[in-house]
Formats: structure tokens, sequence, C-alpha cells
């Protein structure tokens, strides 16, 4: 099945315990669709700069990833640069620069507004909601959001979580959302702004699934080799993602296990900076360490 | 089988956003055998003041637990005081008076030394290492620990790592006993101390259990209606050890099943203040979140 993404390709500058890299290839939507990928073929709806190295782009379109979407305009590529603490659990920005990436507004190409399956990656509300009135009826949105929307934009994320399938969101993030400090509450109050499920990302602590018929919860996978943990959350989405795409089917025992391997794929992602963790996997080992979470979490 | 605790009796006041009690029934040692109690039967290991309700000590008999091992000695009752932030996940002690508590140092009823089944609570790790030195061989034990013991008395504490089958510790206290930050790994170095298992509480994220085969993992139960998390992670071992104790086994798989029991009855206990939900909850009612807690980490 069709699966389109809409988010942000950047060149990130990383610092952790572990070491440090200088723009190398990241964003919300170059994550995503490298995931999604292992599951099948991607839509990439994104914008980059004239410096943006065109091997990049050759290494998108080698693993399923149908560039089409990918506008080069004038100007240069979106750049972030953080830092993490020990602990990995907290990040410092220290310089962001939208570049090419603030005038985001896309025009989707015809071939992709038939997409079954739609990921829409933090970013401005107004812009999300713009990019749903150019479909034509899709099977399931999932959209992403961050801190930032939810205070600036309150209104506009709240119409959004009106039109979307699927929320995706961080536990401080839903907190905020619904004023509500107990997770499964916020779960509940998220739900009640229209989505069918939302998905609550806890980083370490793994991921909870709220729908209608109660509550899934996952551990993280507990991988001992924690590099870099840039491009996790989006990793997971297109993980998720791209399962249900393939399968086709969105029930919540499907959900489940695209829940099951976005926390896997997320857990290979941040072994590595960039795309290292992915690009060194394979489908073989993504089965295996889903097997091992089966496992390590049944009693 | 037969299980003994040692550590905490307590009056406790408590203020969260919820409410706020007085004086009521709390300390280790309570939530435990209250939560073990309805697994078998319990000996209790403890010391209160002349000023403790005698009620309090009837409604410990009334639930299976044994007091012969409860001193009550010249002074008052151990005391505690704190309040907790709107997020439930962190408290401020407001007031600790440790009244005879601070001698504790037991020498245990002849009866109790045969006990196959025994839980360290909290303490000083050289009186925890003193009532091992009175046991007569048995065949499990598990000790809680605290960031404080870690930091004074790390010696203490390395040694009786090195004397139990399992420890039980907070992530934050798994970091500072092995000095990583990664909690898996910090799993394996506490493994590598000596315990055959180790679990590592985390609090509304669920609890981490590391043995030789490996990881499990379990997220809390996602009680909507917290209302004092006082006691969660006593009640946490004791319907954890109260398991063990009845199925007489240790392996992994029954690990595993004490885990989720714990989980579970943690859960209830906070939804109320004191021993308030534990003691409106039913076996029925632990064993219905059982069968949910499998449904929703079942994939």
């Amino acid at each position: 099945m069709s699966l389109l993404v809409v988010g942000s390709v950047a060149l990130d500058s990383v610092k952790t315990p572990f070491g440090e890299v200088k723009e190398v290839l990241g964003g919300s939507a170059v994550y995503f669709s490298y995931a999604a990928g292992f599951f099948g073929p991607v839509r990439l709806v994104s914008v980059v700069g004239e410096d943006f190295p065109e091997s990049h782009i050759e290494l998108l379109r080698s693993r399923n990833i149908d560039t089409e979407g990918l506008a080069r305009d004038k100007g240069r590529t979106f750049r972030w640069s953080g830092v993490y603490d020990a602990s990995m659990n907290e990040r410092e920005t220290l310089n962001l620069e939208l570049n090419v990436f603030g005038e985001f507004n896309p025009t989707l190409p015809d071939a992709f507004r038939d997409s079954r399956y739609v990921f829409l990656a933090n970013g401005p509300p107004s812009v999300q909601n713009r990019i749903l009135d150019q479909m034509n009826g899709p099977e399931l949105v999932i959209a992403d959001t961050m801190d930032h929307w939810i205070v600036q934009e309150r209104d506009a994320v709240v119409k959004l979580m009106g039109r979307v399938g699927g929320a995706l969101m961080n536990d401080g993030e839903a907190r905020l959302l619904t004023g509500e400090d107990n997770l499964p509450l916020a779960g509940q109050k998220a739900l009640e702004m229209g989505p069918r499920f939302v998905v609550i990302k806890k980083g370490e602590h793994g991921a909870l699934l709220g729908t209608e018929d109660g509550f899934f919860a996952l551990p993280a996978f507990p991988t001992t080799s924690v590099t870099d943990p840039t491009g996790a959350g989006d990793s997971f989405a297109g993980a998720m993602c791209g399962y249900l795409a393939r399968s086709n089917k969105t029930g919540t025992h499907e959900l489940k296990r695209a829940l099951a391997y976005g926390t896997v794929v997320a857990s290979l992602t941040v072994e590595d900076f960039s795309l290292g963790g992915l690009r060194s996997a394979t489908l073989d080992e993504i089965e295996d360490r889903y097997r091992q979470l089966h496992d390590m979490t049944t009693f």
C-alpha cells in the first residue's frame, strides 16, 4: 500500500557522551522513510537547499523511497545542532537554522494525492492541515506534533487532532495538550479530541497506545549501546506506519504489532549516529529483535 | 512456603494533589506484608513505639500476618511526612522522625529463622547483613536499598549484593550503584555484583527484570486514578515475593509472573491513601488486572 510522509530533511550536528558528528543526514522525513523502507515503498515530501549532497538523495532512492516530492530550493538546507546529557534523556538545541524549510508549504505531486497511508511529521499544524486538504480520502493519517505548536498554535493542533486517525506525541506533549498529569488519563483526553488511537512515546521507557479498546503498553527494547537518540521517534513512526501500510489493516491487533516494530527499529536507530544504525540493520535483525521483544514482555 | 519481611512500620502523613492524610498506617514492612498476604502467610519483623494503635496490629493479624516479630519499644513510632508534586513522580520529605526505628537491629524469633523466603526492606545495609547472619539457609533472599545507603555505606551495600538472590532498586539507585546511565547496562553491572536477578522499579514507567537469561520488561498498569504513590514499591515487592513463596519456584518464568503480580498490586495501592487501595481490593480484582496486564502487553 502507498505510504506518504511529509516532514523535514536536515543536516544535523550532534554531540553525545559517545562522540560527535557534523552536518550528517537527518530530519524527521529521512528517519521516517528510511525506517518505513524496510516494509515497503515510501513517498517523501520535503525540501532541501542547493547545498544538499546529491549522494544523500541517491541513498534514499536506493531504499524504496520515491523522492519526486523532494524539492530543491534556492538557499541552504535546514540545519539543527544539539547536545545530549549523560542520561541521553535530555537534549539541548545549540543551533537551529530553518533555511529553506522555513517556507515549507508543499504542493503535493498529483501522483502522491491518492496515498492510502499518510504520516505528517512534526511541523506547523497549519501546514499539516493544508497537506490533508490536498489528499484524496486516505485510509489512515497519523500526525506528530510537539510542545512548540501546542503552545503557539493550539487551535490548529486541536483542529488537526479532529482530522487524523492517529496522533503521535511524547509524554510531555500529551500532558501539555490535555492538561492531565496522569498519562493514561491524558491519553483518554487526547482520544476525545478525535483520533481513533493515540501513541504516546516515552523514550527509554517505551510507548503507550490508547484506543477505544483500552491501553497497550510496550517497554523500550533494552539496548545497552545507546550512542545517539536523534531520530528514534521518527524511525519508530516510520516502522510503525510502514508495517501498517504493508499489512493494510489498522485494527488494534495490527496497531500493537506496529508499535512493536516501531520499538525495535528505534532501538537500532539509537545505536549509531545519523542513519548508521539503520543502514547496518537487516530485516532479519529486525525480525529477531521483534521476537526478543515479544519474549521479554510475555509472562 | 514461609515468607519473612524485615522493615519499617510507620505513621505517615502525606499530601498529594488529591488530598491529605495525617499519621496513617504506613512503612515498608506494612505495605509489603499486606500485599504478600493476598498470596499466603507472612512473618513480619519490625518495631513500633508505645503510641502505636493496637487496632493497626489487629488489622495486620487479620490478614495472614504473624506479628510475633513486631516489637513494641519505649518511645514513639517512626514517623514520615511528605508531599508529592502534581506529576506524582517527585516527592519531598517534610519530616522524618526515626524514633524507635532508629535503633532497629532485631534479633529474629527462633521460629522465623527457617523462613524459606526473605525480604529485606530498605534499611541500613549493616542491619540487613546482620539479619542474614541469623537465617538458616533460606531459599531466596531479596533486598531493597536506597540512594542514601549507596552513598553512605557503599561497602555494606556491595557486601549485601553478594549475599542475596535478588536485588530490588529504582532506576536512579541502579545508576548510582553501578555508575552506568544506561539502565540495561546498569542492570548487567548490578548482576555482576552477585544477585541472580535484579528488579529495577521505574514508577509510572514500570519495571525491568534482569537475569542471566536476559531482560524482561513490564509497563506499569495504566491506572487513571493515582491518589497517593506511597507504598507502591513495597507492595510491588510484597506481591512479587508473596507469589514466589506461594509457587515455591524462582526460575525466570515465575519471576516474570511475580513481577506482573507486583505491578498489579502496586496499581491498587496508589489508588488510595495508606492501605485503602489494598484493603478494598480482592484477589479476584488482582487476577482480573493480571489478565488485563497480560492482554495489554501481548502482541
